[in-house]
């Protein structure tokens, strides 16, 4: 069975307080639920792991290598920053997904580049909650298409 | 019946023999082929458009307004200059998605900025083909969403 | 008697409904017949042209030498990038007025420059419909300044 | 009866003897009474105000409200780093539309941007003597309109 | 026998009457000419095109494979900002040679960088007319080396 | 009873002993004991947290809501890069004050911009121990109008 | 009895009737007032200077020698460009607290950096009419800590 | 007989007291008596004047015209950033020397470009109070020049 | 005896795994046995630390005074932005040596500037694990120099 | 006759042996040879000299005023930098055309832009050993057009 | 024998009278007796060359290839603007080690980027006379580990 | 007996047919004989070196040591670049005037820079031939103030 890590930076775990009206009033764990159901219709294990701590996103990240065959990425503001998050990226061994909630090419200047893309298959952003099922899915036909 | 206009800008319509390491064997006809196919599945008319002349776009998604519920849209290489674009979007007062086969962010610099993905509903960049799927699918639910 | 043609870029064929809060709610029509009207009123001929091609604009700026006497240009989003249109005011060899309908000072810093007023005798913006009236009447003083 | 204040920055004293192939032979006296015999025709009151002290045009432009239903502004080199100036005509609370000579898009690179234009109603370069009387007229047009 | 597609971009048709300091008294006609002669002495064929609509030179150098064996180029102003035309030339996959009539590296700034020549073979640029025949002989020598 | 955190960022548990001539001679708990006493002079309840971990602050400001009124917040050198800090600020829903024992406008360029500031209420800088002073009573100050 | 300059720049004389939505309704004659009853209550004397005139805030400041122990200082928009006045704070041999009613980092690009902090002694901005008590304060302590 | 203006920019009357390791100990009386010798054995007649206003240098520039023969102009601070300056420079038909007590290429990068050099005949700078004896007499020989 | 940290930023525990191409075949299981050997034959006793998290690495630093005579330090993708880092070394008092595996001037952008090294005693890049015992010869005989 | 000098800046010399993958493997001999033969062919005279020292290029050209007619010149990597050989080639008043092996305008960026191009007739660049025969008929069309 | 070749840029002659605060009192003979003397230790042959004169040290460099198996090269002020001595590094085809004696990373901006070092094996700089002696430890491992 | 150099760049050599619109008419024979005409007056002994060579002007710099109390330094082109011509001034021990003939300011923006001023005492430009005298005399006066 294929397994997805669904993996979420820093703040994301405010979501539905934070900023309602840049981000949408769904909370994490709505996001999570719609990603399980997705992942049960489809027969693909979904797994989930938030936190605030870079290192703790790396050693989630390093720790993928062999026990997911994917994972889906929201860096959070780690996005515009972290270039230890990118080489654990392309350390980690594993296809990544960018996510994001709002379109950040219409953002501040700092949101516009991510300097983690470059180390990811691919990056989906602008489409709210949508973008976890979106990135999902591609991820789940990136590992097929591997096979 | 919701009706989404699939629009593609300069060079695309040689997909398959141009650069196939970066973009992929599909031909343009196949991606289309593939959309078709999956928006019979889910109830949605698909409409196709390709153009290497700006202008021509520009007509096409003015036009796209009243005749179409959504747009995606892969502006080829006017992606990184064209403000008409950018504007015809805005003006059109139609969702538009923007698609990418390849992953921008690893690309040449003058590749990573979008000028007009400011103006669109969100971004699906670096899945090869399957960048048109996630889009349309990601147009249809916006479509949805807004009814 | 002294002609002058009004040329129009992307998108200002859709004026009135693009964009009011920027834009304003009069149609391209409506400033075509506000200028006609001044135009009557001061013994000019004024002839109009709107396009989004790029390329129509280069042929109309082309063929007004010998044409009209002046032209005054409101180059859309093609003011920001189009050199060809920088060279084609000079080749040419037509006094050229340029004109916004709003203050392109006050917006996007993409916005803020343009490639083809260098080339242009003056430009006017910010005062909307007016601006055309103001640009007209300029280019009309300038003609006969000149004779 | 409107009354419209046609305000000059530093230098501008000197038209006529001042590198008259850029700015023209006419004085700025020449400039004065051709605004007033405009003003004259259409109406209007017309006074005048000519310093070469920032801080002058500051107290003009506070004083202004109350006192003039709108400006014309030449600012001089001020047009390019006073910060000041365009607080003034922010906190002025009157119309002000900014007006130049020469073409400043042709020019010096340090005189293609203007930091007082976002702050005005629009921008007029390049017509000569003849850019007061355009801008002239754009304030009156903008007062009455106001309404 | 060789066929070389010689593609001239925007306001090139008015050559000989712009800006004639800069570009000389010949007109297209004659470099047309000159090239056809020197094609004739050489047992090439040659080919011409013009236009000034970026989609038509698209068009043009796409329909070159197959139909030419090397293009050489002068794409005017499209030199410094047409993207769409640099894939184009890499789609193509036809060899470019970019020809420039002035020294494009002592004029404005924005005229010293070619966004297409990493594309092309190689350019050839301040020569006048003599860089056509220049870059017709590197063209015809490329694709000798290349059977 | 107005409940103030006052936060502390990286190497900031050394003070007294790291750079006495930029930050002073005082420790942080001198800085603590300085600011409670204010705090008992004042009927306020201050506590104090320090870490070296980008994820504890992040933590602790998210935290800080429901259970503070107010965060006197000295970021370190997190203050010119964590993107995700600045997140934080906004995402907490908590009034936070910006403080620096040195004046940043006078240090290394990379020092003089704070990615946090504009999501604070305000910024001190330069006052050494003061600045925490201030900064508190800047809180208490916000807290109170607010009620 | 320490004595205490409190000098504002430009358009600072008409707060409360500019843009009351950046800086407060309070009037600039309500700021001072404020001043002097923390004055009087901590027994500091203080005196007031406004000016639209660069020049005469520099006399000011040099005049502030040997007459003031300490300047509370908001420089207005000559914040950002007058290396003039940052000269006068270094050359005045005064110390100067500088202060801003609105948080600066959290505005337009250009109202970020300020060319006169690094000759101040430290920065107080964001907390409205309070960021002149709080200046107040820090410049009293700073001269009771030289004594 | 030659006359020569001797004119000083912000802040330069405070000489002798202000940064004296950078602008050495002398005053600008000292300055102004070691020009006026210098002056008296070489037959010129010499005239100084100081301010910190910016609008009384550009009158007094403007005034030289007719009453001068050349100008030694230390711009202080204003040499930075002040454009009216430099189109006082040029508006007032009076050659000007530009002088500076410290070598200013050797001192903070603001400080490193005049914007007012480029209407000056040239620059001297980094010689001290020698500095102004130089210009003095670079002005002299200039205007002898020009008999 | 002399006393040494070898301190390991992000992701250099995957060494050998990750990018072997660029980073090599040894594991920094390798490495640590190299300098442990080379500390024995030269008498000086050395200690590890590796570890993804910023805040531990810093953690580690503070903890070095006292503990340590000198630090060999890679701090992986920190090396870019941790300026959190570079104040940690300043304030830990410990002389720091800093290492990296491959030649970082050869490599992307981003990675050719240390934010960490200015607060260095020296820089050494390029020689893989060789760096290492290069920079634990060059600690040692810092200290050495220093006793 | 026309007398032509080949000119060849730094590590030319080790053409053939020099990444043979960029420029080619044939050596400095075999170019020389190409261009003798061509010289001959035409009737033309044709010297050679190669130095990695710049004042010796520079001396060279400016030994070529009155020996020669025109300049082949290859700079090698001083195109990037050397304005001492810009300034040689303007004083030398001969004709000088700058080619190289390989298409610059497609290598790293630093290689991209040529300080002594401005000074040139004409650039040619990407064509292997055959920019010296393009250049070389280039000077000598150049030489027999001015006679 | 390995045979090293030790290179000196230019005002290395001077070492020891040249700002010994910045690179010691050391001069170039005590640091060629250094390394000679560490050469001796481990049987590997030195060779010392110094020029001020940007040829020679081509010159040198080129002939090292057969003479020397490796090159310990401090390219002086070259180091930071000298691409021709990078080509040389590179067409040279020996391995050349960077060495400094300073920590460039912690002076004038300038001087922190090496346009030479990405052509060679590695960088050693900080460590005074000893960066020579691990830079020949370098060479020599290097050489080693290629037989 | 003062001694002073009196040392020029590359293409000195040729002045007075070198560009005489911008460097006058004058060669530098008659520079030099203009100031030994002063220097004898003055009785200082002048000496005099021109060079193209790089090189060569680091070796008089590092010769002047000792033998000349002063040089007068026109560095040509390697104003710009050369910063072993900086640290050779640094290095020689001896004081350097920097002069130019043309006013750098109002030239090329890559002349307006000088790497190499920031190391000499101060730098005349602007005033052609007269540039050297007052330099030589700003000279003499150094050397004496230092006795």
């Amino acid at each position: 069975m294929i397994k997805v890590l669904v993996l979420n930076g820093p703040n994301l775990n405010l979501l539905g307080s934070r900023e309602p009206e840049v981000y949408g009033k769904g909370t994490l764990d709505d996001i999570e639920a719609m990603v399980s159901q997705r992942a049960g219709e489809i027969g693909v294990a979904a797994s989930f792991v938030q936190s605030n701590h870079e290192g703790v996103l790396i050693d989630a990240l390093q720790a993928a290598n062999g026990q997911f065959d994917a994972v889906v990425f929201n860096p959070g503001a780690f996005t515009h920053y972290s270039y230890a998050l990118r080489d654990a990226v392309v350390a980690a061994g594993v296809p990544v997904v960018e996510v994001h909630l709002s379109n950040i090419s219409a953002r501040e200047p700092f949101r516009r580049e991510s300097v983690i893309a470059p180390a990811a298959i691919g990056q989906i952003s602008g489409f709210g909650a949508r973008s976890y099922i979106l990135g999902f899915e591609a991820a789940v036909d990136h590992v097929k298409a591997s096979l």
